[in-house]
């Protein structure tokens, strides 16, 4: 092997420097992302700068560099010939987490403009495309100048990844994927960030989850990354606010794709779980106010709520779904929804209180039943998935159901009950102190 | 990128463990050695492994094992069938570094066989097979035959390194040298060991060298290699000891290939340069001890004085350069080897002592001269170099030669002589304390 050709720029200097924990200049960073995104630089010398990265950190001038290189090796979009404020939402995923598709037509509802950019699921947590194609001929895959239209149209769109958007994350992703430099929060910050800011979002709103069904297990390392995202995000000049919430048992009560569809459905009707009206109208009044639609979060919260009550976010939603040739009756007849052809109860083997739940494991359940996908080329099932009759300090009665799973395959079925079985555990007592929803808001001084 | 297809070994759980500073077993280190000679895994994923080894460092069996493995990706050589102890020297590098070309001929003479595969110079240090290439003729390129023929008719043998010898290592080194992973004390005793391990060696003595001209420029980051190469040798059922030796000045008087063969026959004459007849005795005297013929250091010491006043060491070098094909005649008449065309004097601008060198740039004006290379493929002059007239601690009036510069163009000359004036300090007072020779032995429990 021998050196690549460089002539004004050395990869191995910038590699070296971050060995040595010595700070990189933006110069530096910048140089590096656009030399790998032009195929410049081998993989080999990323992968050993990105393991630097990983043990040696990075600085906050650092991560807004880096998180600004990437987002400028694509396109970024300029939706400024739209009136109102873009603002966006996103979150780190976890299990049940389904608050995309009630929060991009009630912001939208309320003169907000949502240019969403989402994710497949991955893991034991979903994605918002996923769900998103349950609905019949809802199309993901919209050019730029048709979300565009669609976002003049009706003030919200909700599309997948385009190749144009942050190459460099797409190709440093795959990279880290293989290499074992996924897990630092720098490189998770400059990810997510710079995928969102492309979108040409004046505001965003981070959900980033803490718990047992969260990517980040402690509320610690939750907190660090929503820190960075937020100053990081601020340092390139946008709104950013971060809301630490739980996920230490799946939110809502539908696991599954279609039955997630139903369940926003209900949300947007003004019924619906609790837990994830609450979320809602928290992630809902801020997207509100800093969308410029509410003078306060209160504000927005309430806004919310009646953009509810009065049936104009569900209308929103049943609009965006039109325009994305997704069929709206949807809306109005949830059975038109894919549905599973066999259901089966888990009880409970004893009385007591519902103590805990192991979220990751509940959402492996649902991969397991063939509704989310373990390698990225997996195929997932609509239809099936898992609707959860108890939430965490409920009383349960002998033999009382604990969930019930749609399902398409015994065999499946049969592991993903198990698995449910032991992700539950049933007590004398009831569990001490309730873990709050809202855990933490974290803000920059924008 | 799609990751690499494995079944029972997946590089990626080897690359986590280490960035999560987990111990490796013997068989995750060898699979991933193996994997990567055989061309199963990426460039990509090793250097994030390397690069997670350089920044968590390796526990004394991991090194050892990797050592083991690199060893074992080529042939090792089986000298059983020599009767004599097989004993080789190595050193780190420096300036000036030229004890091999004494050792071999001294120890063979003893009794001792020595197996020596050395290296090339590159950048301020000398090589070996550079030196010995200034002798008209000398064949460095032997088979392992003719290895084996030279070794088993006068006891020593010096050659570059085979295509056959530790493959991992070449494939690693290249890597290292593009992905800033050089700099690992548990990388470079792996990548030692593993070269001297494969001569089929019983026993090796170390120079570890430390000082402004060696690339471990403090005691402590020496020792710590030395101990670590010690122990992971004995660990491997070889005798090794190791000694720290300064390097804060160049070694002998002479610095240049056709110079240093030069002052090396000086020396077998029974003359030379005091400090360069000081540790080719000490190391003498512990390769003579190693190797069996002597049962101290002390007396190994004796004895190798010994064969040097009697003419002994100086006929087999003698038979050595005659059987490798080059010019034995030098060795009674040095003006056979090449010889530059032109001298300048370096004279000192003031009176007082000579207080240090930068034994770095003083190598570094032997490069320019054209006696060294700063990159792999550049051609060597065998005749240019230095002679050094003082060491420091000595005197030096108004105008007297400092050293002399052999050179066979104008203005590389004039380059060198700058760095060279500028290398050396003179002040009004002798430097307080005189560093040792040897600052250090270290040994193991064997």
């Amino acid at each position: 092997m021998s050196a690549p050709a460089s002539t004004t720029f050395r990869a191995i200097d910038v590699i070296r420097k971050k060995r040595d924990a010595v700070e990189l200049t933006r110069a530096e960073i910048e140089g590096l992302i656009n030399a790998y995104t032009r195929g410049d630089i081998p993989d080999y010398q990323v992968s050993a700068w990105l393991m630097a990265v990983v043990l040696r950190g990075m600085t906050r001038p650092e991560t807004a560099a880096l998180t600004d290189a990437m987002l400028r090796s694509g396109e970024v979009l300029d939706l400024s010939s739209l009136p109102a404020r873009k603002v966006d939402k996103h979150s780190t995923g976890g299990v049940g987490d389904k608050t995309s598709l009630v929060l991009a037509p009630l912001a939208a509802a309320a003169g907000v403009t949502v240019p969403m950019i989402s994710g497949r699921g991955l893991g034991h947590t979903g994605g918002t495309l996923d769900k998103l194609e349950a609905i019949p001929g809802f199309n993901v895959n919209l050019s730029v100048s048709d979300f565009r239209r669609v976002l003049a149209t009706c003030g919200c769109a909700m599309i997948g990844q385009t190749a144009e958007i942050a190459p460099a994350d797409r190709k440093l992703y795959a990279l880290r994927d293989v290499t074992g430099t996924v897990e630092s929060p720098y490189l998770i910050c400059a990810s997510i960030m710079s995928k969102k800011l492309a979108e040409g979002i004046d505001a965003l709103v981070l959900d980033v989850k803490t718990g047992s069904g969260a990517f980040m297990k402690s509320e610690n390392e939750g907190a660090f990354l929503a820190e960075l995202m937020v100053e990081t995000g601020e340092r390139m000049g946008k709104q950013v606010v971060a809301l630490i919430t739980d996920m230490d048992q799946p939110l809502g009560s539908m696991i599954g794709n279609a039955l997630e569809v139903v369940e926003c459905i209900d949300i947007l009707r003004g019924s619906g779980p609790d837990d994830l009206r609450e979320l809602c109208l928290e992630l809902g009044g801020w997207m509100l106010h800093l969308g410029g639609a509410a003078k306060s979060v209160a504000e927005g919260k309430e806004k919310s709520a009646q953009l509810i009550s009065s049936g104009k976010a569900l209308e929103k939603f049943r609009h965006m779904i039109e325009l994305q040739g997704g069929d709206p009756r949807v809306v109005d007849d949830p059975k038109r929804l894919p549905q599973a052809q066999h259901t089966m109860e888990v009880r409970s083997a004893k009385a007591g209180y519902l103590t805990s739940m192991q979220c990751e494991q509940i959402g492996t359940a649902c991969v397991i039943l063939g509704g989310g996908r373990e390698r990225k080329e997996d195929a997932v099932d609509p239809a099936v998935g898992i609707v959860l009759h108890k939430k965490v300090g409920d009383p349960v009665a002998v033999s009382e159901p604990l969930a019930t799973i749609h399902y398409n395959a015994e065999a499946k079925a049969a592991r993903a009950r198990q698995l449910i079985e032991s992700s539950c555990e049933i007590a004398a007592a009831p569990p001490a102190a309730k873990r709050p929803l809202i855990h933490k808001v974290i803000r920059g001084p924008l």
